[in-house]
């Protein structure tokens, strides 16, 4: 990344940050701040350490900003959607966490392990409202039936998260999951989000429906990519730079596409696969066997197929001069990223 | 209740299951439907045994109904708003019954003991965004702008139930929660709720705001009033009317109000409370203790204070003709409700 793009996606990062927080102290309530500052601890405002990494990548206000920009708007009218964006995804965190009992994200202690269950679902769900009402900030920026149209279009992608995250954990009980299934649970739990950030962006810059829809298909397609590259890196990735084990994902027997892939097309992995649980010496030998059946490199492919179709969609929606340019860099660097 | 009372409520009762039912309608998912029917189970559509108990008693989208009519509307526009409350009353049950741990709802097992914790998280989160996406259909009926303000005025109060439910699971673990504590909770917890459904009915009748505002506060203090009288009934309700014992809620030591004047007001009654946890013996002994220090009469006298205040507030919206006395008399037989 040179330095130029660096400055604007921290100017953008700062202005996102103080949106959220605003957003989130909404939360605060006659004085008493308890509820709120379970909200800022996973945000990682507060709690121990506070840095950048315990706030995540922000990755989807960031495309709604940019977005924005190429599209021809001013990004600071898209930072109630930006923000709103954010929130519901750290909602889906916080459930999705105590859903999975993991014990840690982005390397601290999850808020269920921290405050207890009943306090963890209460928190998610004062986060998701949070959401909603932060994007209704669009008022005075946009007309009624701008804010109106996006407030849906936001709801109708939470409806289609909750029911990608059905798939999800129905697929944990399951044995016969499909790479088609996996797709059809991609779509809900990844694609929704990064697919109506874009569209907000898009509509935040008041463009036409067409162009809009445009936008939103180049953030599906680019969800779809981002997930199957999580699969990658999952296995694959370097455990320095993403933060957890390349054998994490096979012992927790998660049902990513490269397994899957293994599944209907290697007996070998299968029959390695089938003699749960997963132990280290047993991952190795999966990565193995799934390299040996070409595992990987259809993954890796399927990646890259999406990816060019994402960058061909964004080519038709036509954005414009440098914002263009950043937002296509941007989508590069997040393919190219190592964790 | 007189015949033509009947009718009329026997007819907004059809109404309202109908628009629930559409709105649920939309977990529809491509094809699947797991997730409606987890929903549609809660809902009382669907699971052993369906009947009119299995549904729980609609009080809110009556209201919402109710007070449109009273405020010279068609309650018919009313409905999308009636549903919504109807929708996030029942994400509430959802996830109160995993915070609380609860394993029946209504006669059956709660959709957590059905699905499991993870599923029932989900389903949640699923009940709260149809019921927002229900309300978006007040579209057509009303401008983007009243719309708009329906929508707010709705997440305002989720936002207000999370801060509510907070405090709620907060007390359990507290031993020095006062009155005073207990009103601050019950505002989110109950009032929240039954405030937006005479608000949101005033405004689907395009009342001007100073009357939405007194329909709302006429809802409010009917909450609390409803609060107060769920506490007695708990307590010295009729347990073949109730559904439950009246010793359950001292056995699973609920912070009620009349334990909260005892424990104010009785040091017997302390001392005996502090021997947790109670048995049904001494159930039975705290009920005589609270009697005796008054705990029975503070509480009747203040639910009664509360449905006064209630009424002084309807007067003063000027409730219209036949539609204005149905509200009153929903709003007497309500406090005077046996279960």
């Amino acid at each position: 990344m040179c330095a130029q793009q660096e400055d604007y996606i921290q100017t953008y990062l700062a202005a996102i940050e103080d949106e959220l927080q605003q957003a989130v102290k909404q939360a605060h309530d006659n004085g008493n701040t308890q509820l709120h500052d379970m909200l800022a601890y996973h945000m990682g405002w507060q709690g121990k350490p506070v840095n950048i990494d315990a706030r995540g990548k922000r990755i989807r206000p960031l495309l709604v900003l940019m977005t924005c920009s190429a599209a021809g708007g001013d990004w600071k009218q898209a930072l109630p959607a930006a923000a709103a964006v954010e929130l519901v995804h750290n909602f889906s965190l916080i459930h999705d966490d105590i859903e999975d009992r993991s014990p840690l994200r982005r390397g601290r202690p999850t808020v269920w392990k921290k405050w207890g269950i009943p306090q963890a679902i209460n928190a998610g769900d004062a986060m998701l409202t949070l959401a909603h009402l932060q994007l209704i900030r669009l008022t005075g920026k946009k007309s009624p039936s701008i804010v109106l149209n996006a407030v849906e279009i936001l709801q109708q992608a939470c409806l289609h998260l909750t029911q990608g995250q059905y798939m999800d954990l129905a697929y944990e009980k399951r044995n016969n999951v499909t790479i088609d299934d996996y797709w059809y649970m991609v779509e809900g739990k990844t694609a929704a989000l990064i697919s109506v950030s874009t569209e907000l962006g898009a509509l935040s810059a008041n463009c036409d429906d067409q162009t809009r829809i445009i936008y939103r298909s180049f953030g599906r397609l680019l969800g779809l990519a981002f997930q199957v590259q999580d699969d990658l890196l999952g296995i694959w990735g370097d455990a320095d730079i993403t933060g957890k084990s390349n054998q994490s994902d096979l012992i927790t027997r998660k049902k990513t596409l490269p397994v899957l892939y293994g599944l209907s097309n290697s007996g070998e992995f299968t029959e390695c696969w089938n003699q749960a649980p997963v132990c280290p010496d047993q991952a190795e030998k999966l990565i193995d066997l799934l390299e040996k059946a070409g595992g990987k490199s259809y993954t890796l492919a399927k990646a890259m197929e999406l990816i060019n179709n994402a960058l061909n969609m964004l080519k038709e929606a036509h954005p414009m001069g440098s914002a263009g340019q950043d937002l296509k860099n941007f989508v590069l660097n997040l393919i190219h990223r190592q964790g």
